[in-house]
């Protein structure tokens, strides 16, 4: 076993963070060290958390946080940031919250600048939140901004999924209906000191109600994360939900899910890279061209370079034997 | 070839808007529409324009398509949206905005919500945006909102991207250094009727002279889409950047870049499905289970799972020979 990963799986933040780097980084050891977490990952309640911008939702995550603590539970936060090219905030953010947390071992804070990375933001974000899982951590909370696939994407990862909104988006309250719904396990509206919480929570409710009768009704709580009311119930709701999925078997489904979905990118990966030649594509330089001149069309060429794969590898000629 | 498809080519919208339906829903026929439509496309000048929510992109996108219309050029939009599931904005926006143009053949606008998608968003935007240039289109413009790896993957489809802000952001511009400086080929501060368009202006100036000498500058205009300010001159600096990729074989990289990026995604999917058996995965779950409950880590499952995959190709066993 790598000394980084004996080490990480020890507890030692230094360890980790770099462990963190050399994977977001998509360096040579990532997998090896991917490798050696996996066995010992798989044991941490990961949450989802994800909403529109503007809802508080950093903030819910950190008072959330400082409840899991109260508790005695150790906790890993992922802060992805896929709109960071344009706002930037996000970093800034992080620094403020790291800071709070750092006089306390029992919180590890990361986020995520994953933008352009070839693997994906959804990648990195589940290898990053597998490492703290594997160094030990109860709890591993992944935040992410609300922008649409990505997030989707990520929470193939998490067990329980926090949607947060705050009052006075009410009137797109239609509009969530479309696909929040069936990913949320449990609703936030966050900033419930406003004016329209109730409403806004009243409209989530009769949303809800237009879903098939589950065996998981996911609730509907007012939190405001800078006072911590209703974190609380909030932890105590995660924790049900948590059982809920142990007792019906959605645990080794959701297990399940985040494997596969791990299985796919590693499998993208590898045979785009195979077939291609590497990250220059070196080997598929003509048909890149004869595609971008319209002589040939996209999927014949991906037919040819598979093809040629094949017989490189020793197949091709023998697929009737 | 396919009668939708000669009806498209021959630029009937109900025939161009039914092929972008088939596409976007992942029918069977969309592969053979794609392959057939693709020696006719790589014509238009197909634009990105991105930005941070709020500063104006929709409305720019209009008074541009007008402009372009002025001219004579026929324009295609395609608004991305992958903030959907929450705003829900984008949609009625699209509507009000379809009704402006409905009377007018010359312009075509098509919203994609593909959150969830298999292949993605970038790929339906790229495919989509095919369709408009294969049906005749001269301009073809793709909007979206600006969150990160989506775009940077979309803007690999374009041959010109505009970058959106608007005063007010100025504090932001550091951390627009990281990623959009080198993606951008024009700036455009909208909104320049307010106070601070020309900081605005000036601070992503003097951010560009951070970048090394480049033979393309990109130019840093002041706009204001309500009005039509300075839209003409928006149009003027596109046509000079398009004659610039032309001369320089900048064209032909960025078609060669859109190639690879179809290319890409067309195997990765094609792989990994015949990999792990279709939609279901059936032949590759127990290689899941096994992943799920850590008896297996995913790199190994995936290298045998491609193993089963060549030995059933007819390779394998001779790999040697």
């Amino acid at each position: 076993m790598l000394e980084i990963v004996q080490k990480l799986l020890a507890g030692d933040r230094r360890a980790l963070s770099r462990a963190m780097s050399l994977v977001e980084d998509e360096e040579p050891e990532a997998r090896q060290i991917m490798r050696e977490v996996h066995p010992e990952s798989g044991k941490a309640h990961v949450i989802g958390v994800t909403g529109p911008p503007g809802v508080g939702k950093s903030t819910l995550v950190d008072a959330l946080a400082a409840e899991y603590r109260r508790t005695g539970a150790t906790v890993g936060i992922v802060a992805v940031d896929p709109s960071s090219p344009f706002t930037g905030g996000a970093l800034l953010g992080d620094r403020i919250r790291m800071q709070r947390h750092t006089l306390d071992p029992g919180v590890f804070v990361r986020s995520l600048a994953t933008r352009g990375k070839t693997g994906g933001i959804s990648a990195a974000t589940g290898a990053v939140a597998k490492l703290l899982d594997a160094s030990g951590r109860d709890i591993v909370i992944i935040e992410t901004v609300g922008a649409g696939q990505s997030e989707v994407e990520i929470m193939k990862h998490v067990a329980s999924v926090i949607v947060v909104m705050a009052p006075g988006l009410g009137d797109d309250i239609q509009a969530i209906k479309a696909g929040i719904l069936e990913i949320a396990d449990v609703f936030v509206v966050n900033k419930a000191d406003l004016d329209g919480a109730a409403r806004t929570a009243r409209d989530l409710e009769s949303a809800l109600d237009l879903r098939a009768a589950a065996a998981w009704v996911p609730p509907v709580l007012l939190t405001v994360s800078r006072s911590g009311e209703g974190v609380k119930e909030l932890r105590e709701k995660l924790e049900e939900h948590l059982a809920f999925l142990k007792r019906e078997g959605g645990w080794e489904q959701r297990l399940a899910r985040s494997a596969r979905a791990e299985m796919e990118d590693i499998l993208a990966r590898k045979l785009v890279r195979e077939v291609g030649g590497g990250d220059s594509w070196q080997r598929a330089q003509d048909h890149v061209k004869a595609v971008a001149a319209r002589e040939m069309d996209p999927y014949t060429a991906a037919d040819e370079l598979v093809q040629a794969y094949l017989e490189r590898m020793g197949a091709g000629r023998g697929r009737d034997r």
